[in-house]
């Protein structure tokens, strides 16, 4: 037996109805039909979450919602799952199939679908049961949903836009308890525990990075949070985030340990004046690339642009990647209601690193932060 | 950003060296060709943590390692995380090739293939790297990797055995630890906490599932630890594991809060029985399929037949579900250094469960269990 246990939601908003489950899943497959899909083929994750509040593990069991337009949802799950799935918020508003153990759980699935067409299926769905349907209904074809209806879940109502803030809140006062704490001399993971534990103090139940990249450590824009101990003089880069009441946090300020170099303060500044450049650029309309070629003109500007080495930002929501993305290539106009990160960084290879991140929403007429801590460096002990 | 640290590793055995990695990826090379495949396709997660020692999460950006007999191993990753890569143990032993945010993947592994024949991948391959790779190769076919060669990880050699042996014994002492705690008044998660803890102190890097199944919850075998205060009379299904030194643990066992009734007892020994049984039945030679004939033999014979509704048992090693699988229909002989449960259950709905479980490692001459506290009922306050 295996699983993780779903999040323990604390009081807070009013949780999703049935009716809001029905409604999104509706959406969805009129989506799906209206761009040509025969149906959507949801796997357990953000997707699936979304959809119905369901939120299993993917294993080699076969858990899949079958979604299609003027049908009935069905959501086939393992006999043993059943009754967890039975107590999803969304359960009312579908249909639910079992198989059992030993049994084929892609004949079942092909049953629920006809013999030919197309359908989006979850990106993170396992390669094992893709093919595993594929072998079943082989002239069925596949698309991955985010390529098929990547703007799906990205535009937020009023209701998820309130938990993304709450969520940004909860970061906020997070990072404001965690500069109070000693950096010099305690290990990158010692401050980790730290801004873990006070991101579930301020409610999220999950933590899902914590990252503190002291001095060299900075330079590498994934780099966790290891045994080095940090310096005085170290810039220390701090991204942290997960989920409260089921929504995506993630905000990154770089903070340094007593009086910063020249350079470094440089640095620094040249990413508040890109982030602030990303941000200026979000509003209706503007593409999604428009958001990185202005925070990354101005690093380009400064002749920097060989250390920006990622795209400026990623949507977040139920989960903390997900489209849509602020990257070169992206035409997607910005819609009312979509919330990304921007998060432009600057690393420099064996030196460090500086990345200042807010999630931002956007409005009728610009973009709002949901992160508000101040964007200076700050100088910790 | 976002990404899991890796699990901090306490000292313990050797680490794996690049030769061992490097081992590894030739034999899972050499079984792909011998399979006739062209090579294999490996995600992240478990597959890659075993053929590299590399611990990255699976995200929208490809990371990928191409294995090809004759060729060297080949390992595409994001340019952001090539430096994580590059530390990898098995990083020596391959090539690193990395692509930038906003280049294609997909052409960049396609270069890494030949436009046909047939690849293994990674089970927990995301669909959307799996179809961005047909689209760029569409005479190529794929196999998932449990299919084509499901005994790649099956049989633990010397080193992976003390470490799955150890996972083990941890797990046991946090069984006996466990025992002391008061059950009845306090709230199953409360438990569960206790229980996580156990196993982080008794040296588990990461805690992966602590049910704590109390009275009707119980009848529910994934049923993990909520709010439900545990009374006294309540059968309490416990089952909990993680990773300790990289390699799992899983192991159940069910308590009685005071003193149980007759039916609780019998349906306690029955299990305990059906557990006997399938532990008898391991040895080399022995199809997977006799574990669970044995174990459900006993449990049918007593008319609880349709009480027991999952599979007996399912590998582990570098994760806790994996094949082999003790299961009707799965032929595969039983060989030394397989490791695997050996879990059968009854649940009563509305009512109780029992579940009893060892990982047993076969030998040469029959199973060893890695699990050795007391199957009798424990009796906790």
């Amino acid at each position: 037996m295996t699983g993780t246990p779903a999040p323990p939601d604390r009081a807070g908003p009013a949780p999703f109805t049935a009716e809001d489950y029905a409604a999104r899943m509706r959406r969805a497959a009129e989506a799906a039909d209206a761009a040509g899909l025969a149906g959507l083929l949801i796997a357990p994750g953000p997707d699936l979450v979304w959809l119905t509040g369901y939120r299993p593990v993917e294993t080699e069991r076969l858990t899949l919602l079958v979604l299609r337009a003027g049908q009935d949802p069905v959501l086939l799950v393992p006999t043993l799952e059943a009754p967890d799935a039975a107590e999803a918020a969304g359960a009312p508003a579908l249909t639910l199939r079992d198989w059992t153990d030993g049994k084929d759980p892609y004949g079942a699935a092909a049953a629920l679908l006809g013999d030919r067409g197309r359908y989006g299926i979850s990106d993170n769905a396992w390669a094992l049961h893709l093919l595993g349907l594929r072998e079943r209904l082989p002239d069925v074809g596949h698309v991955a949903l985010t390529r098929a209806l990547p703007m799906l879940r990205a535009v937020k109502d009023a209701a998820e836009l309130d938990r993304l803030a709450a969520a940004g809140t909860a970061a906020d006062a997070a990072y404001e308890e965690i500069l109070k704490v000693a950096f010099g001399g305690r290990r990158e993971r010692e401050v980790a525990e730290d801004l873990a534990g006070l991101l579930r103090r301020f409610g999220h139940a999950q933590v899902d990075f914590t990252i503190v990249a002291s001095g060299p450590n900075g330079a590498n824009p994934h780099h966790e949070a290891g045994e080095r101990v940090i310096q005085r003089g170290d810039m220390v880069v701090l991204d942290f985030g997960g989920l409260k009441h089921g929504y995506g946090s993630d905000t990154s300020r770089t903070v340094h340990v007593g009086e910063p170099t020249d350079e470094e303060r440089k640095v620094h500044d040249l990413v508040r004046a890109a982030q602030e450049a990303g941000f200026r650029a979000v509003g209706p309309g503007a593409a999604c690339q428009d958001v990185d070629r202005a925070a990354r003109a101005v690093i380009d500007d400064a002749g920097y642009g060989a250390y920006f080495i990622h795209r400026t930002g990623h949507g977040i929501g139920v989960t903390t990647h997900e489209p849509p993305y602020m990257i070169e290539g992206e035409e997607q106009p910005l819609v009312p209601g979509m919330c990304f990160s921007v998060e432009p960084g600057v690393y420099l290879p064996g030196r460090f690193g500086v990345r200042i991140e807010d999630i931002v929403a956007v409005t009728e007429d610009g973009g709002r932060r949901l992160n508000e801590t101040s964007r200076e460096m700050a100088i910790v002990d």
